[in-house]
């Protein structure tokens, strides 16, 4: 198998890439007792990685109690969160993706403006529970297009990994309730990389005989992948790990299609075309 | 002719009597030198009863020499030209109507926070020509679907009597766009009055044989309606004068509807019921 075609900009982003770091940096300054709050990127390869050089996940503190510096993975977490675990004393490493940050930081001055605010995203994704803690008691999380009852004033911002065309589509519906309100305010807090990366790979996907999407099965922006490839209807695999190739996937197929989520790093993605091309 | 639906809303909106209020209170006080910059609403009728009082248009200053009080009609001026005004000392009576007033302070407000300003309407139209000269040097006014090149940070705000369909489809447009954007800041700054006409028209025309629509050929509002009608597929007539009705045009009709524009005054449209009524 030599008909291969990586996506551009598969794999680590800028935000990913950064945590990830700012993980290993930490891990050879500090001894003992360093923790990333839930695992640092939804990839388990690299989370095992991160455990030999003694940076363990946990979910919550309450687990372990051995704490002293805790590692805030890039998804970010709750206002109240981050507050609470400053006063407990530990050292808190910040690695929240700065385009996170940015969401973060416009939906807390949204609402002090007065705005209720909407977040277009998965309101049970780590991210959103994120940003939400920042937006006020009136925001709401809009995920399909079945749009809420909203205040006169909105200010909406995105989940930053959400698909463009579901954001807009999200976006006219709310527009054609215009006579409903006095001011739509939109930020666009979408991830330019994650944008990119799905626009390259619906371009591949349309000329392939097979995908191959890497990522964790948990990570939603490689799931995403998985779902736009298979809505194209190429023939499509969602892999974490060499191990799971088959070979009969490969039975008459000529051109080959690879992409790879946020949380996929390269050793990965390289071991997989390896593989491949040894069919 | 018995059957006829008269349009709720009908006739002079908000702005357009409180403008020609102050005109005649105007008129009552003064006795020499009061001008109006221009017709005071799209109306003949109307602009002649206030010439018998002593009250008349001008196209601009420079024409009269007798001028001690001018009257800002209810579309508003540009700012330049209003402070030329106030310069020269004449006794300025701003009647320009309160949401055309609202969208002139948005656009400033806009321009100055450091947004390019869309204005969505028609560039001719006195209205949105007071409005553009607050909205600074970058402002760009929108009137179809065909978008230009926007920088990446707008405030869009709409001449108050646009309908609401076509501002839709071109604030669609802007969305599709939404990745080439930082932040999209739409105010409604559409006329309540005018958007409650066009859509009681609308059921009215889709249910009669034949619509009146009443107010002046030169007014945007009232050729609005017609336009509206005509496009559902109803026979329609727009008329400015009782004189103008065609007994012909009722042959084999038997419901009739009735509309007319934000500056037709109401003894016009009984004036035409009751001709109707006794054909």
């Amino acid at each position: 198998m030599e008909n291969i075609v990586l996506v551009e900009g598969a794999g680590f982003c800028f935000g990913v890439k950064r945590a990830i770091e700012i993980a290993f940096d930490v891990a050879k300054k500090h001894k003992e007792g360093i923790f990333t709050l839930g695992p640092i990127i939804h990839n388990p390869q690299v989370v095992e990685k991160l455990k030999e050089l003694g940076v363990c996940p946990i979910e919550s503190v309450t687990e372990e109690k051995n704490i002293k510096t805790l590692i805030i993975r890039a998804h970010g977490i709750p206002k109240d969160k981050l507050e609470e675990l400053k006063k407990k004393g530990y050292e808190i490493i910040d690695a929240t993706c700065p385009f996170v940050k940015k969401a973060q930081s416009l939906a807390e001055k949204l609402c002090l403006e007065g705005y209720q605010v909407v977040i277009i995203g998965d309101s049970e994704h780590p991210e959103v529970k994120g940003i939400f803690s920042y937006a006020g008691e009136k925001a709401v999380v809009v995920t399909s297009d079945k749009i809420p009852n909203l205040n006169k004033k909105i200010g909406i911002i995105q989940q930053t990994t959400q698909p463009l065309s579901k954001v807009k589509e999200i976006l006219n519906g709310i527009i054609n309730s215009l006579n409903e309100f006095e001011e739509i305010r939109i930020f666009n807090t979408l991830c330019n990389f994650t944008a990119k990366r799905l626009e390259s790979t619906e371009k591949v996907a349309r000329n392939v005989d097979l995908m191959i999407v890497i990522g964790g099965k948990n990570s939603a922006n490689t799931t995403q992948l998985a779902n736009l490839c298979k809505k194209i209807g190429v023939k499509t695999y969602h892999i974490e790990d060499v191990k799971e190739i088959d070979k009969s996937w490969f039975k008459d197929v000529k051109k080959i299609g690879i992409t790879a989520g946020a949380s996929t790093p390269q050793w990965i993605i390289d071991e997989i075309i390896d593989k491949i091309k040894c069919l």
